[in-house]
């Protein structure tokens, strides 16, 4: 039977289209960098955390979105050490990243260390103790500036678990060409990058963009996509290598995280990395359409 | 900038999740068979059919979804020349049947004659004239009926183009164990019959019971999904046939639809084939969580 | 039981405030003088005019407003025979003035001349007919211009039956103290004037604005309040006469109904003139905060 | 400029008709006996307590609901000494009650002592101490059974500030003939009660039966309304007396506060009071309407 529903959460899309859920409890409210940030239990996705009024992640696909986005990276890579995260302060980024044995060294860049505190306080099941695992450090600092700062080749993934980048927003400056550059350079021989890159729905411009300016500075480029329901479509992310094809992982997924020893996956795997890489004839016709390069000096990013 | 949106069509998927786009415009309005009918210009999808509050099909997508319902059941025969189409009421489904050489006899029954139309007069979009090809008859009759109705194997093809299995509404009786039978009989020799499946998100349990209640009757099954934005998620589908696996079809879909003669297409080819037959994790697990079946006595729907 | 409502009208009373209704059915939807004119059944209200998203006026309550507006006028003056519609494309304000046996003619002044032709098709329920009555003239002209240009003291009574003064929108000049000025130069000797004011709690300002820049032309003013379902709230009107004290209707109003010989109210009466007349001290409090003047130089009006 | 809102509160007032407020601020949120209370700021009410998804009362109008409330029967008595509250866990009515110097003792019974709790520390705008008061005694009771247990005779003024009589909800049995007979029994020579009475415009039936129940008690009844822009709508109160007819009143509100020594009013008055005493016909046309009696056998509710 329909209850009607009073506490809602409405997540704008575009002017003329939103998704409303339910908020089922409000756990904490709070204020971060002059963002309101809730962590709320929401109607069909549950646990969740909302920084204006946007979903970040929520329990019912948090591990959909941060296994997508750190595992293809790190088994381009033929053997991931260093590991820098940009973003990511709810802590399953890193979570991920911990899951490969040959991981010793992970450094969280986030600008906000009270998001990350609240992180800690409230997002367990999300972080799962990362943030205190002996490898890790966790930095305070602009992502920018610290990449651009780093000794060169000294990382070999580094992960950009950042959010979109709205116009006028704190992210438009991580999506750059002159950014990628100093990951570029961030990067040892073999380095792997990722990055999240909007939705190819939604926002395809922006999505084609961060393809086409990580094409200009790294070899090897690859879209891939995954259907996130708290996100409300399809997802975009972007893998671009200094070595790699990422085509070569097809089909050696499975064996690649048995050799490997990664373990207590929940979406990743063999047949869910084809589905990822495999691109729906639309989707390779926006990054066909939409030949554009952000720049520091024209940035490119979501209006609204 | 944001303007205030006023006329708002509701899709409600729960008592507490929903998403709205604000009309555009207004084209027609009318009462089918006790459903409210609406063809309205939607933000963001763009002309739209909608039956009691929920989107039909858009011309964002619709043919996202009637290619893939459509070419992989015509391609999976050998040589498809008598098609059966149940529901289908906007004629798009006939449109692509139509595009292949082979066919020589399209049937489609729909239980609603002033349906088909309204689709005439209001939805050229998307029938494009099928419904008065040469090849076409159009019958105003129950589904369920007439497929048992009809002599064995007098079918290469049967679409299910149906309305969701919803509680109490029309099409329950159309994903059942039984009816599957009538449609085993009313195949030939090599017979594919698809349906549309719901969503393995949203309704996790009607989606495997689809898959389920056909592994029943079909030596060989397989469930595919394809992200829709028009029914705000994940689609499913679940096709089958007497002497075939859909799986023979995996990188073969270029070359075929090549020799067959098949074109106009903007969605379907061999990535975007293997896109829709690559499952993910969660959606692999629900089918494997779910092993329910559909009968007659006790038919599995959606609440609400 | 709760139905999930689908297709709703919204209406913004700012950025955070709204209020919507669910469309029971769809009448005619079309655009005139740029604006969206829908005529719909909504849920709650009933047969409904809406323009741009705002509710013009319903079955439900229309005749508390069009009998709250032109009634008090025509009892102020001693002999009201010339009357003067500015806008109330409905036809009902004039279907309210033909009430009064004294009139022998009305004048009704509407920019949208289609508007008026909609009404005429659509609204039959509103103006039953005073389109037509032979003491009608319908002109199609500019508010302002109208009453710029009319020989001084041609009318006994003038009724604005306005939109409101929407930032930028056609109304903002029919609310300002050179209108007025106007306005009380085509009055005769005893001449009244009432105009629709907006909402004392959703727009104090501009409610009170139109008290005082009134005040400035005419000896005798008065404002007063009708609740409005239709309009989410509480309405004022201001009222002023070149030589009545509006305060002299109180307790009188039965009576001269019946000595005028006005038939056929349902809503106006003693008692609940003392109601309209009577302003709670919240609003006396806003007409002394506000005191503002409307002028063509510097109009007062409604941000959004 | 329009900002899109996306945490909002719902009022729903039938399937179809509602209303939405954004969240400007959560301040609390937690369970007081099943229901779902928030103390949260709202865009256009400011600070508001709302009970699974009722607002109760916020900053923006509650002293028009209290005063409204508590005066004209206070008033009504030749000298209130002893005063029982009903309900009113904010702890303004009894805040308004202790204007009044002629209180020797006032007894609020409200059934959740947690909801006083929270009032007394988040809600101090609205109780200004008054729970501490020397004169006060704050019963956590049932209301309905507290009343039918006091010695007859016990009080000078009952005020019956309760929830809505909702379908299957805890307050049906406090607007009940029997329930009233309790009232009049606990009630002194000049004994007076008043309550809230619901809308006369979205509740008639239910504000009518309150009306005819409590006429069938006291030999003095009125109803009088109050616009309130929280309750989104004409909101009905009951007043009713074993000697003192309410009409008496008109007019020697302003006299009567002054001779009591009531201080700090800053809604109701001389003018005021007629607003709220003088009904509009079609509220007076609801009374004669609906002429039902609720008993405890068949007790009126608010169905939804």
């Amino acid at each position: 039977m329909f209850r009607p529903p009073w506490r809602l959460f409405v997540e704008w899309i575009s002017s003329g289209e939103a998704c409303f859920r339910e908020v089922v409890e409000f756990i904490a409210s709070s204020s971060v960098g002059g963002q309101a940030v809730d962590v709320v239990v929401l109607s069909g996705l549950g646990k969740a955390l909302v920084m204006d009024g946007k979903v970040q992640s929520s329990l019912y696909d948090e591990y959909w979105y941060h296994e997508a986005l750190v595992h293809p990276a790190m088994l381009l890579h033929p053997c991931p050490c260093r590991v820098l995260v940009v973003g990511g302060g709810e802590g399953a980024t890193l979570r991920e990243v911990l899951r490969h044995p040959t991981v010793s060294r992970a450094v969280m860049v986030d600008i906000e260390p009270s998001m990350i505190e609240m992180a800690e306080r409230l997002l367990a099941e999300w972080h799962q103790g990362s943030f205190r695992h002996a490898y890790v450090d966790v930095v305070a600092a602009d992502g920018r500036g610290f990449v651009e700062a780093v000794r060169p080749g000294c990382f070999d993934v580094v992960i950009l678990d950042l959010v979109d980048p709205l116009e006028g927003g704190p992210a438009v400056y991580l999506y750059t060409l002159e950014f990628y550059r100093a990951v570029y350079r961030a990067l040892s021989g073999n380095g792997v990058v990722v990055t999240q890159a909007t939705s190819p729905v939604l926002h395809p411009r922006v999505f084609a963009a961060i393809y086409h300016t990580m094409a200009r500075v790294f070899p090897h480029v690859a879209a891939y996509t995954v259907y996130m329901r708290s996100y409300n479509g399809l997802w975009g992310f972007v893998i671009a290598s200094k070595t790699e094809d990422p085509s070569c992982l097809m089909g050696r997924v499975d064996e690649l995280l048995r050799e490997r020893g990664v373990r207590g996956l929940r979406f990743y795997d063999d047949e869910t990395h084809r589905w990822m890489f495999s691109l729906p004839r639309p989707v390779r016709r926006v990054l066909e359409e939409y030949r554009v390069v952000s720049t520091d000096k024209e940035p490119v990013s979501i209006p609204f």
